[in-house]
């Protein structure tokens, strides 16, 4: 039986865009399993699986319903041993988490502000609208001025990621010498950059593009399936 | 035979204060093992073992030298492998440099803002002169004028400590429920600052305090048997 996944999309179903289903699509490759990838559309979210989560991804593997990114890797991970994993141990699964809570606090915050204005554009006409109403309501202004400070915050968030830079002197993967789930929480938080905004978000030299362009490399290339904004 | 361990020490021999060293000595804890520590104050440190390393910690176990405090951990998880691990699995040694990385460049630099002359003064004479001589080559002014800089960083310090607080939302220890090499390596941060200095680095109601605590608790409590700086 084919795993579903509930997969973001704005009007373009070829261009889905979050960064938290980026993560499990390349875990999902990662372990070899294929999914029947079904478009949510923001105004979908609240309904889908029977309302059982507030954020996608979501999936279903045969009666199993798992929300959450996290919570699906686990799962993944604990349903799927015999294929490669992708925390490799216990003590994988307890660092990913902080990983993914320094990911969120370090990378999304910078990311969104970048490219709100270009993921407004990319959804149809009635989640066009409540993606402005949500997200200007949480900022407390108007997208286009949330978006007016990205210059000014760039060299502050490149200065941010020197963790990341300074760890990969060490080993080619977050995960060593090849990627597990950690990876793909970074990756997906880029990959959301990249496909919804053409802002360079990093310099060229920069080691953490080698890095990302290792990552879009993996799993047959499923991460270049979608362009980069243009 | 008994573990040697090269231990940073100033005038006072009963306060070592580094923080690689404690980041070591935790470990050895975790796994059962006792060593013989070394008093060596800073110009002692080239002469150690042959001039081995530029740093401490250095130990020597039977005929095996090893130095660097992440060298350290996994050579005695590797040649101790019976004992309790200090890395739970090939992931969390991978996720373990991240978490190295990122201690060292966002906890590190501003508690050596905060601790400097405090350090400074912790030495005895000719090693406080090689320190003042080092640091303030290295940062370019008196000792004095960085330390003078450390109100104004405190909030920033505050804050780029939320990943970590993030995660203990999810789990008490960075390895889990228990802890791992990687709680030692950011316990070893903020026990160089404990010790070195009475300047209030956290909020006593931070759940980062809590978590620290509970590290000082660890292993009959070889952390609070250096009383914190007053």
């Amino acid at each position: 039986m084919t795993i579903l996944l509930y997969d973001l999309v704005g009007h373009d179903v070829g261009r889905p865009f979050s960064p938290h289903c980026w993560k499990i699509k390349m875990a999902l490759a990662h372990k070899g399993l294929t999914a029947t990838k079904v478009p949510t559309r923001f105004l979908e979210v609240p309904k889908v699986e029977g309302g059982v989560s507030k954020t996608v991804p979501v999936i279903r593997d045969g009666e199993r319903v798992v929300a959450d990114s996290f919570a699906i890797a686990l799962y993944l991970d604990e349903a799927y041993p015999d294929r490669p994993t992708l925390f490799a141990g216990e003590g994988g699964k307890a660092m990913a988490r902080f990983i993914e809570r320094w990911s969120q606090l370090t990378i999304h915050p910078y990311i969104a502000t970048v490219a709100l204005a270009d993921l407004h554009g990319m959804q149809d006409e009635t989640n066009g609208r409540y993606f402005r109403e949500d997200r200007e309501r949480r900022y407390g202004k108007r997208l286009e001025e949330v978006v007016a400070g990205r210059d000014a915050g760039l060299a502050g968030f490149r200065a941010s990621l020197q963790p990341l830079r300074s760890m990969l002197t060490y080993q080619p993967f977050i995960g060593g010498e090849a990627p597990l789930f950690a990876d793909y929480i970074v990756f997906g938080a880029l990959q959301w950059g990249r496909i919804a905004s053409p802002f360079q978000l990093l310099d060229d030299g920069d080691s953490i593009v080698s890095w990302f362009e290792r990552c879009l490399d993996l799993h047959g290339g499923i991460g270049r399936q979608v362009a980069a904004a243009a």
